[in-house]
């Protein structure tokens, strides 16, 4: 078997045991089906985790995890000194989410290496999969948090001491509950040198509508889009919603709601559709009927294939924060801007790669940006990056209604089977 | 003794034992000091409620407790089949709430009796202390809970059969944990027969800042403004904030914020600055930074001394809710009214009698009106009614800060004792 040779000798996905692992999967969740709901460090992430590894030994392949709890599985190759070929995702889920964000691009790429071993082929450079831990911001609030590291972020090591969640339970106990032996020290062994790997490679749903819209198989994804996350909080004098008359009030609610308009106002006024802005989070305090909001407490996505515009709606949200503040008498006691990422480009070498796979496997593609960020964002800093994405029903993600048909699916897991095969051998 | 001959009989309030007994019951509290948090039915409520029983039995006064836990404590008069005269208020709090709101109105009503022994008074009507259940409305959103059922409401039995709190506790295996043997029967056996009262009395904070402006220790409220509560529930598609483009968008958290600040531009367009309106509670599902919100909450609380304004705000918050819905393409899936009470009137003889006392006292008064609702709302329904108010620091309520200074408390006392003498020889 030799990948540009012939695809016939490619044996077929085992469509109903990847079905079966992705519905098994899904079972790891805080809340009832069909939401997915697997937050880092708890016991249905451990338990999930625990379950890939199993699939990592039956499809022999070597398991090491690291401090922070990625986890890598080891084809290697027959030049094992050569940088390896890697592919990989999460599989993290935020409440009340799906079963196929994430999962998609492990449980595919482990059978893209099973496909690969059934087929009889031998890698030259080693072939390994990833599990990147919390891709998802939910806990610690900090997004793509194992592949961040990995592209070796001494800052953000600073953030993690200091990091607790809504519990307040630390990031290090947190880690330390879920088995991780992690101490300041190894957290900074993490980090990957450059030229670990050749190349780096992430299956996922497209989680936009285009594909399924346009009736196309395969995007091969030129450039990520780049994301920001903002914390705000106002505070104000609350009272009682009865007698504190309306003219004495400053209602750290109410500078909340102005803010979640100003970010909608603000990313609309670029003209551009590829400027995205979300406000998913607004808690008040205390969060009662009857008292004015004395605190108030805001968290805010924005995202733009083009850095400088999106850069721009950011300023424009600070001086909204800042003009909502003043006017309402409140006071803006945090504008903390969490992440500003860059974008990231895809490797051309490995675009044209897959673009060839597709080819001879005669499926429909098309080029296109990843809106939603991914792990690849930051692998693209250690390594050249590539991503594909299949369809997905309705361009759903992030809720239960999240789907993917198991056709689509074994398609990605073709596309990147062959693609591993072809770089391994690069 | 007899209470409109002379008032230097009247032996001082105990000011040192009422503190105290007002930071020992702030102890029994979900929420470090100095903020205050005692739920219906949970252990803090629960320990609280023993705490004041044995208050009663030190005041000598016979105790008995009702289905829903409304605490009666009697001083039999010399002609006991009188209507009795009563006292009392709540002492439930809201998170993060002080520990004077209610709380002045029982503890105070405690040692008013107490004075009164001291005095050697006798009493020809009984005398009564109330404690209310559940004043607030923080767990099952119905507020008066207690002096609401008192009062009557057949419909309020209906609804408390579905009610469950935010854990989906019932409210009655809620009100059966905090040991009353509570059913669906004896819940109707609550309700009091018109005549029961000659009168009820409360004391209370002002939570307003008026009486310490002006310098005034004493208020004799006239009239309680009318409360109104509502719940409105948007839905969306919600999706991945990355990925779901804005036109292709419909943001239940937009369409919360929207709601929030159009009730209060329709409070402003009143122009009367006795209308209030407030949002203290917003929850956004699934409340994750990079997810669009697919479903928001809000609870609405609005009020005015003039029923038919505030209904013309309600009406105009329901059109907005409707509006909004319509054009941010989210579905209104709840606007529900919760509770929409007329204002309550205090009877003229009670006023007369507060006023006498007042003068006879040498205290400075006013006549004011009560933005803030209370148990006495309920039980002018089914008694005359008549409130004192003292002043408290900034005006202040339902937060950590509130206060009201031990010599104004004591004012509060000797109005109430001399009042409930007065007109327990009426
Ligand atoms: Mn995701
Ligand atoms: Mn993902
Ligand atoms: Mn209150
Ligand atoms: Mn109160």
């Amino acid at each position: 078997f030799h990948p540009s040779h012939s695809i016939f000798s490619l044996p077929p996905v085992d469509k109903e045991s990847l079905q079966n692992q992705i519905d098994e999967l899904s079972t790891f969740s805080d809340t009832p089906a069909p939401s997915v709901t697997r937050i880092l460090y708890t016991e249905n992430d451990v338990l999930a985790r625990r379950y890939i590894k199993g699939l990592m030994g039956q499809a022999g392949l070597s398991v090491h995890e690291d401090a922070v709890g990625n986890i890598f599985g080891r084809w290697n190759g027959s030049d094992p000194e050569l940088g390896a070929v890697a592919t990989g995702s999460h599989i993290d889920a935020i409440p009340y989410s799906g079963k196929y964000d994430g999962v998609v691009g492990v449980l595919g790429a482990l059978e893209a290496i099973n496909v690969l071993k059934r087929a009889g082929f031998q890698p030259k450079r080693s072939l390994e999969v990833i599990l990147f831990t919390s891709e998802e911001p939910t806990r610690f609030g900090i997004s793509c948090l194992g592949s961040r590291l990995l592209a070796g972020s001494e800052a953000l090591v600073h953030v993690l001491k200091e990091s607790v969640d809504d519990q307040n339970t630390s990031f290090f106990d947190a880690a330390r509950s879920a088995g991780y032996a992690i101490s300041q020290e190894n957290l900074s062994n993490v980090m990957l040198k450059k030229g670990s790997y050749f190349a780096f490679l992430e299956l996922h749903i497209e989680q936009g509508p285009l594909l399924e819209e346009e009736g196309v198989s395969i995007g091969i994804v030129t450039a990520i889009a780049a994301p920001a996350s903002i914390k705000v909080e106002f505070e104000g004098n609350g009272g009682h919603a009865g007698a504190v008359l309306m003219p004495e009030r400053n209602d750290a609610g109410l500078a909340a709601a102005e803010l979640a308009l100003a970010v909608e106002k603000h990313v609309l006024e670029t003209g551009s559709v590829d400027t995205v802005g979300t406000v998913g989070i607004i808690v008040l305090h205390p969060g009662a009927i009857n008292s004015i909001p004395s605190k108030s407490h805001v968290e805010i996505d924005t995202r733009d294939i083009d850095e400088k515009r999106r850069d721009a709606v950011i300023e424009k949200i600070h001086q909204s924060s800042i003009e909502v503040s003043r006017r309402r008498g409140v006071k803006l006691s945090e504008f903390r801007i969490v992440n500003q990422d860059p974008p990231a480009k895809s490797e051309h070498s490995i675009i044209n790669a897959m673009e060839d796979v597709v080819q001879q496997l005669n499926l429909s593609h098309k080029l296109m940006i990843s809106r939603a960020y991914h792990d690849s964002l930051f692998m693209a800093r250690v390594s050249p990056m590539g991503m594909i994405f299949i369809p997905c029903y309705k361009g759903y993600s992030h809720k239960p209604e999240e789907y993917a048909s198991i056709v689509d699916i074994a398609n990605g897991v073709n596309v990147l089977a062959l693609t591993l095969a072809k770089l391994s051998l690069d």
